[in-house]
């Protein structure tokens, strides 16, 4: 018997067999079982569930209660974010779920400035990902703000944006201690929990955070392109100004009065029309995290990146994610020159499906409830064996 | 035998028997047969093949083909852009299908007023549908412009924001000559097509449009809050410079470079990653409305009204919407003081669903591939029943 022989594929097998949370890939509909998909961390599997919940929803609700079925769906951003702040420690009616990362974080900037008149800086690190980064870059352009990389210095900073977990190397960042520093110098921060929600225990509450963002569709498993959601302190709601002026965040919606007037609550972040469809898929996939539980989550989480690292570190694969657990997220990143090439070929050839992020690193992401000890095995062997064949 | 007798539900039953397009109402879940769907308008019905497809999506490519299903989404928008420019008269890459009339007419106001640096008005109806009203009066506050309310002086105006078909009263505006009036007093015009798309044969180009927006979920059946629609002229898209940089309007997106570059294609009014279940079905109800055919279903469309404004007469309703068939939209209003309180009396007791728009407005909406005349009659009828029982 292999069992439990340190680096052998049995170990991973004994590995998933006492995996309490292993049962809960059953709930995805998974067509092919011998893949190794390490990438739901840029788009999570799909729950059997979303796709009876979004059948029904077209059926029953849509066809079936027509223009009545409104009554019902005007506040499911609402009923959505209530459910999604129990996983990331926010309270009730402190999370809505709407649009997209991009937009909400515009909003979120714009309102956090207008809170920091006296202030002309925005800080964002300039490895930030993309999106947040052009945002930042965008508002800076037009209302003629400073944009600084890095956040040593933040005592003339009006609103430092900042990833919870890092795209690339999963690095976390301690959400309270950067809080208090950011509140303790003056500025404002906005928290993007792309990487960190459904995955980590995130504790927003905890953390003295009042402002996050954050998508859907990676640990959430939503869908592609599932809405995102934006967190606001109940404090510092009704100080939310924000610039996109929208029918639905009116306070009033249907009077169809002359003047905007922002509705109270945190719906008051709503913009256009909220995407249905949509917005049942992500509720679906919320549902499931909330079920299987954050903490059993963020914890097979951890496990799997040791895991993972574990592997690397015997197979001479070098990686630049952090060793600490409680510094890591979801996934953890080889390095290598050849990083592209080395993705497609491990997808190509080898039923291993990772991320290439440039310059140079493979990303293998560990999604706690689809993800398999025996996937980052097989992920973290082909890898070394397409390396050094 | 009471066939043809004007005014006898007979009459009705025999217009939608020689109805051309009678047919296409097959292509639609509608699970009861004996409800006067009269809202359309609002919500578009649900189209069998939208069932299918959105269920295909979720099966076979976020389930099959996972992230790597992204290489055909990343264009979907275009795409789906392209299949409807042809159903308002746009050109082969004119149109891009993403986020909300909200965000596609914010993008639009601040693209439009950039252009038009020396001037300092914006102009709207004060009837304009409230996101529209609410959009521009944000912008205008923050950024020190007048908003105008009506269009007959436009010398000083940077940008004109008008329906094509008013929500209340369906009546069109004339798309040539006001936009011909707009261009020759030196202001810029966006058209929120929400009304028009999908009933009306709108000549975008013909009519020398440069910018539009609107809705999918109406006459286009694409779903409760199915994304929007931006329209540029091919010869102005590269002038477009919109405010919220993200990034899938950056022009190598997976560069993921330091300094944000926007496409030189109508995609870079894209902002944030697209929903990709909302648009799936937004188009399968445009691909629908693209094979019946849109003169057939604009020619249905008036034969519609007219029929029900035939009826409004003969039964003593007063309705506000225009005689002239080629100055009316898709549905026809009754006026009422006790509007509110028919339109429920309406749905509760006679299974027509209409829409209440305040203050005194009964809104009776046609849409020409689900709409029979028979709805048209019984609705009709029904609300004199109700007005005078």
């Amino acid at each position: 018997m292999m069992e439990g022989v340190p680096g052998s594929r049995d170990e991973a097998v004994a590995l998933d067999a006492a995996d309490p949370l292993a049962g809960w890939r059953d709930e995805f509909l998974i067509p092919d079982p011998d893949v190794a998909y390490l990438d739901g961390n840029s788009l999570g599997m799909t729950p059997r569930r979303t796709i009876e919940r979004v059948d029904a929803l077209m059926r029953d609700e849509w066809a079936g209660g027509l223009i009545g079925s409104w009554d019902h769906w005007l506040d499911l951003p609402q009923r959505v974010g209530d459910e999604l702040a129990a996983i990331v420690g926010a309270r009730h009616g402190e999370v809505v779920v709407h649009d997209s990362v991009t937009i909400n974080l515009y909003q979120l900037v714009h309102a956090a400035l207008a809170l920091r008149p006296d202030r002309r800086v925005i800080a964002v690190a300039s490895g930030e990902f993309p999106t947040d980064r052009y945002v930042v870059d965008g508002i800076a352009r037009s209302h003629g703000y400073e944009v600084r990389h890095g956040f040593e210095r933040l005592d003339d900073v009006a609103v430092a944006v900042r990833s919870l977990v890092d795209y690339r190397t999963a690095e976390v960042v301690d959400l309270a201690a950067e809080t208090a520093r950011a509140h303790a110098a003056g500025a404002l921060i906005i928290w993007d929990l792309s990487h960190a929600a459904g995955l980590l225990d995130v504790d927003l509450r905890g953390a003295g955070a009042q402002l996050a963002i954050g998508c859907t569709y990676k640990y959430l498993n939503g869908g592609p392109g599932s809405p995102a959601f934006s967190y606001v302190a109940a404090d510092l709601i009704e100080q939310i100004d924000q610039p996109i002026w929208g029918w639905f965040s009116q306070v009033d919606q249907f009077a169809m009065g002359p003047d905007y007037v922002p509705r109270s609550d945190v719906g008051r972040l709503l913009v256009g029309t909220p995407g249905i469809i949509g917005l049942t898929a992500a509720a679906s996939g919320i549902e499931l995290s909330a079920e299987a539980g954050i903490a059993s989550i963020a914890a097979k989480g951890r496990a799997l990146t040791a895991y993972g690292l574990s592997r690397c570190e015997a197979l001479g694969l070098e990686s630049p994610s952090p060793t600490d657990p409680a510094r890591r997220g979801g996934h953890f990143s080889v390095r290598h020159p050849d990083a592209a090439s080395i993705t497609r070929i491990l997808a190509a050839d080898h039923g291993v499906i990772a991320d290439f992020r440039e310059p140079d690193l493979i990303r293998l992401g560990c999604s706690p409830l689809t993800t398999r000890f025996t996937d980052v095995h097989d992920g973290t062997h082909a890898t070394a064996r397409v390396v050094a064949p």
